[in-house]
């Protein structure tokens, strides 16, 4: 399902998602990245600091969730022309382990795109000592709609 | 479905869940306080900040989630004993509305009970200037494990 | 947030709705039958048969899921005007007991009403010798789109 | 993600799952099949007939739902031992496009198998005239049980 070459995006379309991305005070503050983007793709990471865990010492199940939603978000946002944007209609996510390590990464690809509904799945795993373990999966439901 | 008189916690039970919150880093740095506890139900509240913001000044979806998940946390263990832990297995959330307003309220009520897996229904909304607007609804699968 | 006095339909949507309902070749097999409509409102029944249950004497979950998805689809039709379809675009359901009884009972809500998506909460429960067992919840959120 | 060399089941891990599907009366009555069985893996089968579908001649969301709960459920089954059984907690389906044609497929993978839960992701297809389209997608949650 998973190609191994995705499409790379236009230029000004991965510039203009990176700038939006960018201006999100809350992604900002969180510390979180575009590590790559391609047509129907997006990755991003967010490194562990202290404030960002549970009791436990894991990243919160509500930063799991904050990261596979906006990568699910960013990755339709690759789909769709610059006029029209996604917005979340739902998502949903199936916490497999606890997120403990030193950073956390989001895949996510859209596995349905159409004229009103995107639909992605992003898969989360946390790196810890040059090893990856996953996390969490999720699926996001989006809606396109005119900026 | 939502009794009115919903029943106290015991005193011990009360503070127990209050201190687990407290000690949670990434809630304490967000800003998340509990507003109300009672038998299968909690409330949670967090006042605005522009940190917590998408670019558009609504609260970003993944905290709207955070909430949710963590008030549907916090209800489950309402019903469990001291000696037992509600951990989250999976969660759904429908964004119904840009959450844009001073405080964010998460509203959870533990709507199965088991002996291994709790549910838990939690809405949110945001007060502006007074009134209250719906922004949200999940559904929380957690499992209950010993400590 | 369940009124007790939801608004009557027009009879011409009623009767409308009715019509489709009973259009539904595997909703006619079923026996499946809408025992109650509102404005935002309707409620489903499936009369217990053997082949519709799990090796346990249990309706399969399959079945319960089928209910619940349909009377979603229903409520949220109730809103719409005549030249428009709801349409589902994904559904979440918790099984929360099993399904054992004479009668199948969904119970579906309108909790968020827009132009483009409706959000439906339908809750599931099985009678079973004049009293009520619930057994599911559900989440559905629908596209309103031209027929 | 997807191995390409499942490991196959022992004979009569199989011959198990087989003989308890083929118990389950409304799965036996839709005409729901095992095309194949491998360690943490499931494909159903069920052909199109008349009374499966809505008014659109599309398989019913609600059939779709239960052949990719029900290829879960299997998949599930496919990791435990013999003396206990996958009951399945929720799941959730986005409906991708709707599902014409003369057979549908639903393909389960256990993405998490621990000790008491069981995550599957089921992705549901349908064949017309040979070629195959995506139609749904869903995820299962599992509680592994004693029998």
């Amino acid at each position: 399902m998973e190609s191994t070459n995705p499409a790379a995006l236009q230029p000004s379309a991965e510039r203009m998602i990176r700038e939006a991305f960018g201006a999100q005070p809350y992604l900002r503050q969180l510390g979180a990245r575009i590590a790559s983007l391609a047509l129907g793709r997006a990755e991003l990471t967010l490194p562990f600091r202290a404030e960002l865990a549970q009791a436990d010492g894991a990243f919160d199940p509500g930063i799991v969730a904050t990261l596979a939603e906006n990568a699910g978000r960013v990755a339709a946002q690759t789909m769709l022309p610059a006029e029209r944007a996604a917005l979340t209609v739902e998502f949903k996510v199936n916490i497999m382990a606890p997120g403990k390590g030193e950073v956390l990464i989001a895949r996510a690809n859209v596995i349905r795109s159409g004229k009103t509904v995107t639909v992605c799945r992003a898969d989360v795993a946390v790196q810890s000592g040059g090893s990856e373990t996953p996390c969490a999966t999720s699926v996001i439901t989006l809606l396109s709609t005119a900026r």
